[in-house]
């Protein structure tokens, strides 16, 4: 099942998406065609195409700057930003895992090659901050600084995931710790960049920041779930694609450190040197299933949306802001999208 | 003949490398080891090792704020923030080429993998953004865009020598451009940036820049001079190492373009399908040789470096600066270093 995405979503896109091409056209003409099949406004050849991405990260930041009674206009930089860096993410991601599909299309990787890939990922990361620094203002500078935070954060939780891989055992903590870097960072500069462009109250864009942080970390577990238990046609990537990649997720690392018998099976069939059988992988779903990994994730991802709106519940915002933002992050989080 | 670096080089790096060790040490744990490995500060196993490095950018960023009166301590964020740039874009390019061996030592990629290579490339990139805008000044800002800037064009240039690996004609003119971009930005922002951190006068930074744009050129001219005829002893490379990978180098484009004998035979030599043995690649050294590539490319850079320094001659610098500027890029541009 498919939910709409908000109608604050689709709105975004179409404020942000003029500001994202202008600001990729000014780049080389290589890195731009990468960068414009990777955003998914054009196919292989550069013929335009169908877009098919969301907006959720600058839906977040729009909203942000409406949490400080700032006009929509002036944040859309900050809007494009965001977006930016989570496009360099995925670029840069992709050819560290090996993924080859990435929105039911080839990776960029793929199609251009890891080099022509690579250098996209990094013209985007600049790009982000030369958009927030063309303000000239001091809220530009912050939100500049709060972006090259958030991606350091991110940089970290994904070498700890590179890391995670490499070890035998990791602890549910140490997992935690990094989803909230890899995925929490962004979503919690998302959800404030606006009010810092707006030159808000610091303890505004603390509390938007820490609504954030839980959002990602909803919208991490979500993620987890889905790629275990997601249907392929939904997630575009094989059936059981997590467990087949040994990916030391949340779900999975609960049931292995569950203290059950069908964690200590699971560790044991993920620690085993060779592939995973399709017998076997169906095994460890279930052994994740039957240590209690998924029933945990399912609650923590609640909890956390729960956490998230009383972290907005607690601020005096404009009219809609706060449910807009309640929308945005179950929307996310239910991820059946 | 190795010569040894100016003492102003020497300084620079006493100088700065405290300040570049304090901010690679707020990285992750492992990319800081990945950063420290290639930094030349520790071995594989993050055992501290004599340091190889020259400091050429940041002495550079160095005379460029005493060029504008301001103290040396006020700039050294900025003189880490250039060597910072320049880190990530030989992280990334050693991946791009698949060049194993760099400062006589296994290049990062090889020894902690890709994508740890490339994590270590991406949060250096955003560390030097990060030393510049913690000033907290106008001319940090100032510094942090120009660096921007110049990362973005040698991005381009990076994804321009790129495209030409995959195509049968390079104009000279596009070599050049592929240069300016890859090797002259970075330079020029070198040589400008400690004057934007001291908010020193547009036509001075403007200048400054100007002067290290032909000083990077000089400096890629004589660079592809040693990847052709330069021993393995200096340049820690396999002997011919650039027409063994095929590099449209500038050389060996001035010997194709040449209208001779010897540049069609060049050209032809080089298109053929299969791996060059090692008497075609001496031949195809002489061939550039003969062609004139050669002395076209010394006779260039003693233009350039000839460019420069009237660029500096017009300026009222302050007592050694220029002397030093002219010391520093005629060791820059001899590279028997």
């Amino acid at each position: 099942m498919t939910a709409p995405a908000p109608p604050s979503v689709a709105g975004a896109r179409s404020l942000v998406e003029p500001v994202l091409r202008d600001a990729v056209a000014r780049l080389d003409p290589l890195t731009a065609r990468v960068a414009g099949y990777h955003l998914g406004w054009s196919d292989p050849y550069g013929r335009p195409a169908t877009p098919g991405g969301k907006a959720l990260r600058p839906a977040l930041a729009i909203l942000s700057a409406r949490a400080a009674g700032a006009d929509v206009g002036s944040c859309l930089p900050a809007a494009a930003a965001v977006e930016l860096v989570h496009a360099f993410s995925l670029l840069h991601d992709d050819i560290m895992d090996g993924d080859r599909v990435r929105r039911h299309r080839p990776s960029a990787w793929t199609v251009f090659g890891r080099s022509a890939a690579m250098l996209a990922g990094d013209a985007l990361l600049v790009l982000a901050g030369e958009l927030l620094l063309e303000q000239g203002t001091r809220g530009g500078v912050w939100a500049a600084r709060g972006l090259a935070a958030a991606t350091q954060r991110l940089i970290a939780g994904q070498a700890s995931d590179l890391e995670f891989e490499g070890r035998p055992e990791v602890s549910l903590e140490e997992c935690r710790r990094m989803s909230a870097d890899k995925t929490g960072s962004l979503l919690a500069c998302s959800c404030s960049i606006g009010a810092m462009v707006a030159e808000g109250p610091a303890h505004l864009v603390a509390a938007l920041a820490a609504f954030g942080a839980q959002a990602g970390l909803a919208f991490q577990l979500a993620d987890d779930l889905l790629g275990i238990w997601g249907a392929p046609e939904v997630t575009g990537k094989p059936v059981l694609a997590d467990l087949r990649a040994r990916k030391k997720s949340l779900p999975v690392v609960a049931a292995i450190t569950s203290g059950t018998t069908a964690g200590e099976r699971l560790a044991k069939l993920l620690a085993q040197p060779d592939p995973l059988s399709e017998p076997e992988l169906a095994e460890a779903a279930r052994l994740v299933e039957e240590a209690g990994g998924r029933a945990w994730a399912e609650a923590e991802a609640e909890h956390r949306l729960d956490a998230a709106e009383r972290q907005l519940a607690a601020l005096d915002l404009p009219r809609g802001v706060r449910e807009e933002f309640g929308e945005i992050i179950r929307f996310i989080a239910s991820r059946d999208h």
